[in-house]
């Protein structure tokens, strides 16, 4: 290994480029340029923070992945990345310019050339001076071509994803004892950052989300000084972060006994989500896996749009999975294989409730088992 | 007030409103469509770090901002913005033809239309198929028109920013205190997120940098694992968020005596940014500002080619800061301003320091004003 932090065999490494290589050749695509973080660092190793500033990769069938990053971020390469070094642009340069020189020598006029032009990363200007500058060249969108390669994990990234369902479950558990009558979500927020990190936690792909009374229906709101009181749900989305690969784990607190409602819908939701779990399997369909979950769940919250689960992984903000090469949901069916990894989630009334699970050879290995599939009460 | 937690009077987003449609007269644009998350919270008041989900806002020069949002989403207008609610799109929906939907309704044949063609958070398929969808319009970049106007902040801003610097200037006490012969990069971190947050801190737009060292030169590396020994310089870059406005202070401690070298380049460091600092006031050229950093670094690091400011205010990550906005470099010239705020650095050899400023009428009140500018030997 070149670096002193790679994350990966240079073999694995060298595997998930082989079957980059491949599904190009079935889509018929002579150069992939890639701009994800995520994929970038899947094929190289390479992350960095940094990811604000333009970077790319290069990937022609029979060649090493070609990184180009800004000149201050090289030092990354050598720490994490099992390539040699990477090109590099410098403020002041015009990066797409630097990207078509890489382009250029990668192929000659007429290859067929795939940009991910669902990347937040490849900015629409980017891919305009791309675009302009390939003119010899047809352009193909190679959107999710990657990450969909990423579905089915390895041993080893099982076993980081293991480590982020712990550390997930430890921040949980630090979680339910900060939470009391008169503490903010802050207070709670700062003892899950506490837990987490030295527990291992990396700077997680979304921060964690930590609602209380109200603000469960302000969807994705994170912890504020709101004070937290007897008679209030504190509903909480934590994340665990390891090597880049994310579990989550929700639970919720119950300030107090629970309404009849709330323990009605707690009841609901985590029977919804139990049969949806026993179903899961290779072979399994998608559809029919998500409608466990949503068909109850509907009864009592008609407007039930969300995903019932996702595919999870690597991660950069504001991203900790791969709900778009995979998710649960209403329109879509696929079938379940072994070695994905989901996110499974219920909500209802205030309660949700999720886990992290690894499809195996006959069904599910939970990644965050240890936390009771319960409403806590306080 | 309509949001329960709405950070700006109506009066100012109604200002800043009519800012942009100014701005927008001035360059002939009908119809503005925006992207990017931090000009969405600047104009509307709306957030969320559910981002990751498609959201935009159309402004036509005498109308508020119509917000399109995710469905889960909505509940955050109650809680943030000045806006009575926001049209919605649900899983399965296509958000391009409900985005052309209410560039339609916003004005008739033959409009300017204005895209953020360089914000992250429009993808190039989603310009792609609204520039299809918009045939009969002309369409024009206007990336960073909304982001300009940002520069020149209000009382109230500079109010979040100050609590801001004072929560970063917390989270550099904490690192120091936690900072040992043998304790982890991770350790530091996990005390610095406990003190940041207990303190106010919302998520920041970037994680803290803590690099202690081999690692200073893994530009923008994070905490990690790596323990801290007797003889490193541990770096420390450290962000404090109130209200998504980001302060950031940088600073260096060394693990006993520093070597001569590191003596001399923390002196030279420090010397030509107190040099820089001390010329900032309204009327003074960035460039010159700039090269009183650059210059004496370069001395002792040659290939210097980092900003040594930029511009800083609202961010959802992965950013901070206004950097495309304004920056001190060696390419652009532009004269400072009252009321801009600047995150101003300095490293080499090992040694950083950075303060948030902000430019009053004669010079800078400094931010984060509280920690010694000096290598904190432990």
């Amino acid at each position: 290994m070149t670096g002193n932090r790679q994350a990966f065999s240079t073999g694995e490494f060298r595997g998930r480029v082989r079957r980059v290589q491949e599904e190009m050749g079935e889509r018929g695509i002579d150069v992939l340029l890639i701009h994800s973080p995520e994929n970038i660092y899947y094929l190289t190793g390479h992350q960095t923070s940094g990811y604000f500033a333009y970077q790319a990769v290069v990937l022609t069938p029979h060649s090493d992945p070609q990184l180009l990053l800004r000149y201050l971020e090289r030092g990354n390469v050598d720490e994490y990345s099992w390539l040699p070094g990477a090109e590099t642009w410098k403020e002041g340069d015009d990066v797409v310019e630097k990207t078509l020189d890489l382009l250029r020598a990668a192929g000659g006029q007429g290859k067929t050339i795939g940009l991910e032009k669902r990347s937040w990363f490849l900015t629409a200007a980017v891919a305009e001076g791309l675009v302009a500058g390939l003119s010899a060249h047809m352009i193909v969108d190679a959107s999710l071509l990657v990450d969909h390669v990423r579905l089915i994990k390895s041993e080893v990234e099982v076993r980081y994803l293991r480590q982020a369902g712990a550390i997930a479950e430890v921040e949980q558990r630090a979680a339910a004892e900060a939470i009391a009558n008169g503490v903010t979500e802050a207070d709670v927020a700062a003892a899950v950052f506490h837990a987490g990190v030295a527990a291992g936690c990396e700077y997680t792909g979304l921060p964690h989300h930590i609602m209380s009374g109200y603000r469960y229906d302000v969807c994705h709101a994170n912890w504020g000084p709101k004070v937290i009181r007897r008679g209030e749900l504190v509903l909480l989305e934590l994340y665990g972060c390891v090597e880049r690969y994310h579990a989550t784990q929700m639970r919720t607190i119950s300030m107090g006994p629970p309404s009849d409602q709330v323990k009605a819908a707690t009841d609901i939701v985590i029977a919804a989500q139990d049969a949806a779990l026993a179903a899961m399997k290779p072979g399994a369909s998608a559809r029919e896996v998500d409608a466990l979950v949503r068909a109850p769940i509907r009864k009592i919250r008609p407007d039930y749009f969300n995903r019932s689960g996702y595919s999870t992984g690597i991660g950069f903000p504001p991203r900790t999975a791969e709900w778009e090469a995979l998710d649960f949901n209403e329109q879509d069916d696929w079938e379940i294989k072994q070695g994905m990894v989901f996110h499974m989630l219920a909500l209802a009334s205030g309660f949700g409730i999720s886990e992290t699970v690894v499809i195996t050879d006959s069904g599910i290995e939970c990644l965050t088992p240890s936390n009771a599939r319960e409403l806590l009460v306080k």
